[in-house]
């Protein structure tokens, strides 16, 4: 009678897990859950073991993933047969296959370049199997993660008849991670990267991380922060990179690595780092050999040039293109590419910094080697909680655009603050161009088939650190997780996202996916209402970026807030068309009339491209001032009904995810507030109006705020 | 027919547990595992359920523990029964006992005080039970988890008639940690607490840190470095502080504060911090009202005077009781006390550093109020893997001497060596001073009972930081472990505490217990062998203090190596004998003769006390060059002798904990061999002597070694 010795291992294993908290948020989204009862039939009869064909470390993972995936999700062991057999699924290379398949199938895969893949039911011999098959064991790997996903999401399993090709080549997160382990605009603890015992101690943390990213089909990781230091490329450092990518390796994730352009003069010995200069592109050429050496498939470099202080070709009188094609000629023979990024800052302060990228990149359109990406941010500020799509994309139809979007929250609340971001990236990426017309979308750029570029890219900055549940706020893994999926697939909608990350994340149940998905998708329009509604921008406080800073004056101009929102008696805002900074002609027809144009300006972007008196009548027939104290007031509002919408879910999902979010909503709505108090005492100062009837007024005076100081406000 | 639920639920779990690494260490030594089967049967006979007497929130911790811990180890639900029964265990103060107990137990209740505990197998109206009680519930919470401890260790729990008492009043752990959440001296992470998000986000790991503290008996913790900011006193802060307090209190830890001895002027605005100044006294006044006014039960301040830069009462010409007696007075009225380090530095360098906190505190003695300890470490200079007793040990019997120990390895291999601290802690401990004649050991002066002081105190500088495992290296567990183990009982062996830690952290089976407890017995003596052999001592690398740096020279003398080991050609060793600075003379006799009479001072301190010819004949007949050389060599083959014991162990423990270990053994090894080369070929500059036959000569140059540069080593 054996059914005691199960209760008590089951007992003695929760105890002995009693201080691990098995759901602290460490599983992430790969914590795999037995199948609720409406679907656990299907599955079960579906499948019954899995078989792998071929051997290689990814297919190992492959098999691991499968079998303990299936076990959990089926709530049984799932057999690992040797031969296939009727309700097994057969995860392999094409060409590890032990039985032909239809040529209906075969077309399929043949479609699926080096990473998509083909899941298919089919009958080999009078057996039902579920097929998931690709060119390479990485496409497989990434074919099993979206099967099990699918039963994870609750999906039906049977017949399945799909091929899934990512839109875009690589798929990379950039880590602004320093050396001491600090992390630029990092809200989850510290770099996960432990440099000074590597190369010798492998934080098992490493697998996890690269895991998490197969499991969404990312394929790149930027180790180091864009602020590079040079001593990344020192043999010590390469060391520890190698070992790094020697784990990533059969999880298809790449490593990649941001350079100081200036490393030939601070750890190379030379007198100049002037890309024309032989001894430099010897350098540079040296360099390159000796860290594929080290790391065979190592994927290229990363730049941040002539921007905030760091070196690049312009000290040399050199232009973006020469110091990119140096480096990608360097880096040409080992098959590696160049990510140049075209967030630049001029020394001089520009009449509008909104204009700068354009005006230094696009005259170099068509100069840059097959192997350089630029990357450029999706908007043409600064990762603000709402922008315009930048100008750059379609300006440069010579060039691939690498997209670069930032999942680390460091204008959109950190990691105090719920903010869904799938709604932002898609924003952007859904966006009209009218580069050649309609249908020109931002993501026909970036994914290259508006132009027939075969490299494209898309990057996001990381949101990772040491924190246990990897992103600070428990719901900053979705973003990690979207930001991988649209990756992947952009035309995917925020929801099916937000659906899939909260029914992986916490139950399938509908009582229990629609309160957190209504959340989810209110959570970024709340953030721009509290911060930065009607089109404001870079109004935060200075340095950390934590919390409002309006008043924020003094040094460098485009530095400042006032630059920005350009508040005075007479009105508030940027004027950015022809009257004014003419930005808006940085855009095609018809965006730019509809930017420049106050008829049809949309209200999200009033006040990025006008200037306008603060009794401007807007479209509800209230005042400006009255129309922005409503939008403060309603972002402050939302964030309150997140907190009684989560209440609800008390009791009925795990107790510590319930209060580590609890908990976070209280201080958002903290902020929130704050954001409000702050922004409304400021800017009420110009007009003297009053705060609208019935809205309760700021409990606290402007200098109140102005005085509050965060010298230890992280990721700064 | 439950058997498959119960299966399925288990294996569910446990895949659901796939990526939280059961054994990631977090449990540290109170994961319970289900008892042996050699006692399994003893236990159930003797515990059927438990009685909890009195509600109280530290009771109800208590509870929980009881429940949890019982429940794993016996591998059976414990029921809590609401009535006393035959084979109950009850828990609960004296005064909450629902039942008269025999005069011979009460009366050695009476004893415990207010930390102490009585642990007694009793029979009350024929039931036979075991009692867990005390005057308070902290103590009653010490008992419950040295009884869990028994049974994780496999000991007998009946009959059972203990008393068990601290030996030392206040057992603390200080923290290094700073507000941006670097650690100095910190080899974990970085700090457990999460400033930024406190009060608003209390993180589950805070209760985690205080239960794991409550367990082995330590009862307050110094939150902040001594190096102080001032800003841990504004009112932003100690909210912040009140919060960690609130979690903390019960489990009977107590929050302390470093604090800034110039704080009146950086944060109040004064515009002196003169002890004597009424203004700068009232100000102190106020400002403990305030903190006490947040933490009711705050425990009392540690504070770095006229030390490294730090200001003291010295700046205005008072003594260090002048300014210990300032803060004692306004902390007083709260029953707070005052921890004034004796780790001074003069801004003179003086004639020998060793000398120099005797010189400055013996002549106050007597001068401190009754609420003031002062805080002395283990030995006269800093840490190093050893040295004698600090001669202040019995200099000062008007005062409460408080040790100073430090847990973090910043001088013994960090945290990438091995290396258990509870032989080092013992040697101080039971060194004898002879200030009172023999028997008068430092663990006597510490406690208190030499001297008849009522206050007495041990502090442990935090191994902990936000890594998994807590404390970097797994073994390092074992040196908090053995602080708080030592402090409650000083008696206790090293061996005794290392087979305890083995046992409720790896497993009770002598294969498994012997080889570990061989390794952590013989480490620190490896750790002295490779580093610091023969009384050597302050030879490692500048600011970091990771790795060699006997070649350290430049700045501040007394922060050199050469200051301390003088090699020279005629030989090496600093005299501290009458000839020399003559810092023997600060021992009591027969002490200071045993270390100045070259003929009876033992080799292990033999360079500490005398400077000598390279040739000088040893008790060993060896020359002096040759035994330095076999003892750095010895060093380096302990360490291989604990690559292969742990080898021997894989298979039989936890795959993650042997892989972590053997991993960082491999790392220690490369250490040791940095240690012993690049020490030998310093060294044999000045006798030119050859590395004795048959020993494996150093690969690498002198140069080498001196040219390697750890700009991000962590702690610094």
């Amino acid at each position: 009678m054996k059914r005691p010795f199960y209760f008590l291992v089951f007992l003695a294993f929760l105890f002995s897990c009693s201080m691990i908290k098995a759901d602290d948020g460490y599983g992430l989204w790969l914590n795999y859950k037995k199948a609720p009862v409406q679907v656990l039939e299907e599955y079960r009869q579906e499948v019954k073991s899995c078989f792998i064909a071929g051997r290689t470390p990814t297919m190992a993972i492959a098999e691991e993933e499968l079998f303990s995936g299936l076990t959990a999700l089926l709530g049984i062991p799932v057999e690992i047969v040797t031969e296939t057999e009727d309700g097994c699924v057969v995860a392999g290379r094409l060409s590890d296959l032990p039985f032909a398949i239809p040529k209906n199938i075969s077309d399929k895969v043949t479609q699926t370049g080096s990473e998509g893949f083909v899941i298919a039911t089919l009958e080999v011999e009078g057996k039902n199997m579920i097929l998931i098959t690709a060119h390479s064991d990485t496409g497989v790997l990434y074919g099993v993660f979206h099967f099990l996903q699918r039963m994870q999401a609750g999906k039906d399993i049977a017949p399945l008849d799909m091929v899934s090709i990512p839109k875009v080549t690589l798929r990379v997160l950039n880590h602004w991670d320093n050396l001491d382990r600090t992390v630029e605009r990092g809200y989850a603890g510290f770099s996960l990267w432990d440099w000074h015992r590597l190369p010798g101690y492998i934080d098992s943390r490493y697998r996890d991380y690269a895991r998490a990213n197969a499991s969404i089909g990312i394929n790149g990781t930027v180790l180091n922060n864009v602020n590079a230091n040079p001593l990344m490329l020192t043999p010590q450092y390469l060391e520890k990179a190698a070992a790094l990518a020697d784990v990533f390796r059969p999880y298809g994730l790449k490593v990649y690595l941001s350079v100081k352009f200036s490393s030939p003069r601070d750890i190379g010995g030379l007198k100049t780092a002037d890309p024309l200069d032989p001894e430099v592109r010897d350098w540079w050429k040296k360099k390159m050999d000796e860290v594929y050496e080290r790391i065979p498939d190592f994927g290229g470099l990363l730049i941040k040039a002539n921007s905030e202080g760091q070196p690049g070709p312009q000290n040399y009188n050199r232009t973006h293109a020469e110091g990119a094609n140096m480096l990608a000629d360097a880096i040409a023979p080992h098959g590696g590419i160049i990510m140049w990024r075209a967030f630049v800052y001029d020394n001089n302060v520009p009449e509008d910094r909104a204009k700068q990228a354009l005006n230094e990149f696009k005259p170099l359109d068509g100069q840059f080697r097959d192997n350089v990406l630029v990357q450029v941010k999706n908007g043409p500020i600064d990762f603000q909680p709402r922008e315009p799509f930048h100008p750059l994309f379609g300006a440069m139809p010579g060039t691939p655009l690498m997209m670069e979007f930032q999942i680390t929250q460091e204008y959109l609340g950190q990691a105090t603050n719920l903010c869904y971001l799938a709604p932002l990236f898609k924003e952007c990426l859904d966006s009209e161009t009218y580069a050649k017309g309609p249908g020109s979308t931002v993501a026909k750029i970036v994914d290259g088939s508006l132009e027939g570029h075969t490299l494209s890219g898309m990057a996001g900055v990381a949101n990772t650190g040491t924190d246990r549940n990897w992103t600070g706020h428990l719901f900053g893994q979705a973003n990690w997780f979207a930001f991988g999926r649209l990756a992947w697939d952009h035309a995917l909608t925020s929801e099916e996202i937000a659906d899939d990350w909260i029914k992986m994340t916490f139950a399938q149940d509908s009582y229990i996916v629609n309160p957190i998905k209504d959340i989810m998708l209110a959570s970024r329009e709340a953030v721009v209402n509290y911060m930065t509604p009607l089109g404001l921008h870079h109004i935060m406080g200075r340095g950390h970026h934590y919390g409002p800073g309006p008043w924020v004056t003094g040094g460098r101009p485009d530095w400042t807030s006032l630059y920005y929102h350009r508040a005075d008696k007479e009105g508030i805002g940027f004027d950015r068309t022809p009257s004014g900074s003419n930005a808006t002609s940085q855009y095609y027809q018809p965006v730019a009339d509809n930017y420049a144009n106050l008829e049809i300006c949309p209200d999200e972007y009033l006040l990025w491209f006008h200037h306008l008196p603060w009794d401007y009548p807007m479209r509800s027939g209230k005042t400006l001032w009255e129309e922005l104290c409503l939008h403060y007031y309603q972002g402050v509002e939302s964030v309150r009904k997140f907190q009684k919408t989560w209440k609800s879910l008390e009791g009925k999902i795990d107790e510590e995810k319930f209060n580590h979010v609890r908990m976070l909503l209280d201080i958002q709505e903290e902020e929130a507030v704050w954001w409000r108090n702050a922004c409304i005492l400021y800017f009420q100062q110009f007009p003297e109006m009053p705060v609208p009837e019935g809205l309760e007024k700021p409990d606290k005076t402007l200098e109140y705020y102005q005085r509050l100081s965060f010298p230890f406000a992280p990721g700064n």
